[in-house]
């Protein structure tokens, strides 16, 4: 998606484009939500807004991809590091009948009978500051410890149970890799107290796998108010090195 | 979506099968709520529901269609005939951005801005029993009398408009020639006064334009009582000729 932005922006602006994206996301993961920055000179700026530019930049987007707003933000503004929490959902489908053809494109079957009441219970050991090292792609000198603010489930009129997500920032598939582990508990397969297990292990080997790319959408990034972003930024950069989602 | 289904369904059964399907649709039209029927022998009945049939029709059928749910009728059931109204949804986005990536498989982008309240307005026109004439394509000897029960729009908070239309029945493209004419009333281009012309006049080449099939789901069928079905069947043969959405 950064690509095919950056190259949408460089043909509308006539200037290189390098984007700075709020919630890094996996192939095949969605995003109604996501916010990026880019440092351009005024003049640029000026000579693009006199035209209507959103509408110019979606003209040479692919239908895969859409901007929705465009505006100036202070300096201090980093859609990265200035990020307060960042909030997924995921969408799954335990149906006999093996999902809805409307929903395919955003909901994960899976091929178990769900229970509602144990994935929220299974949700529950998840929540608060923890090292999620069980649940993150291990890199090179980079923090675990995330602050999980919410993790709820909720069961649509449609029978699709969503996963509601929000953390001040995600390491490298822990969204994925969370619902892989509760789905096993979910089932049947896992104990709920097996949750709290896998977390404090620290091990990747024990938690359950990493649920399909398809069923998670970011939906909203949120940051302070503008007085706040430069220490928001400084704050975030101190504490750990990449979030991804 | 019929051959398809008909033929998943003679796999599974084993023996020819011919649906009647209560809400015929053009290509490119979605489906959440079809019915069909099909007269097939108790032995040939009791052999597949020893085994289980939805799930192994689901497993040869293409992930386009799905089927929800099988179960005997009374042998008066007729999907088509003993239907008492049929309930479409149409989606439509005016968004300046052009529409959602993740809505664009049921929501048909429109280039101008619409107006909730003269797309209301517009629609009481046609509410009622009228001749539809001036929004069907015509066929030899087919009544174009219906009995429009409800044309509502509402605005999601994702700003898609969702109109909800239902009727007896609908005569062949009725659904999207009433949508086309109205979206010309919601985005200023004509008069809501116009909406009532177009339906006196009775010609067709005075409506809107046919609005794109991939907006239009059929949402639902709904049948009388048992002990009122044959009775509905008949009287419905009777009435008209052809019930297509």
């Amino acid at each position: 998606m950064q690509g095919v932005l950056e190259d949408a922006l460089s043909v509308v602006f006539g200037v290189p484009f390098a984007l700075t994206v709020a919630g890094r996301t996996d192939a095949g993961v969605h995003a109604t939500g996501q916010v990026c920055h880019a440092d351009i000179t005024r003049d640029a700026w000026v000579a693009a807004m006199a035209g209507h530019v959103i509408r110019r930049v979606n003209g040479v987007l692919p239908p895969e991809v859409r901007v929705l707003d465009m505006r100036r933000v202070p300096d201090e503004f980093d859609a990265r590091f200035s990020a307060m929490w960042r909030r997924y959902v995921y969408r799954v489908s335990d149906a006999e009948y093996g999902g809805l053809p409307l929903n395919r494109g955003d909901t994960v079957w899976h091929p178990r009978a769900l229970g509602l009441r144990r994935l929220q219970s299974a949700s529950k050991a998840l929540i608060g500051e923890h090292d999620f090292a069980a649940f993150c792609r291990r890199r090179e000198g980079a923090t675990t410890i995330r602050t999980l603010r919410k993790l709820s489930w909720s069961r649509g009129t449609d029978g699709v149970f969503n996963a509601t997500v929000e953390a001040d920032a995600f390491c490298h598939q822990m969204v994925r890799s969370v619902i892989g582990t509760l789905l096993a508990v979910g089932d049947g397969r896992k104990t709920i107290d097996w949750v709290a297990d896998v977390l404090a292990s620290g091990d990747r080997q024990r938690a359950g796998g990493v649920a399909p790319a398809h069923g998670l959408t970011l939906v909203e990034v949120r940051y302070p108010p503008e007085s706040r972003l430069a220490a928001r930024a400084e704050q975030t950069r101190r504490r750990r090195d990449e979030p991804l989602g």
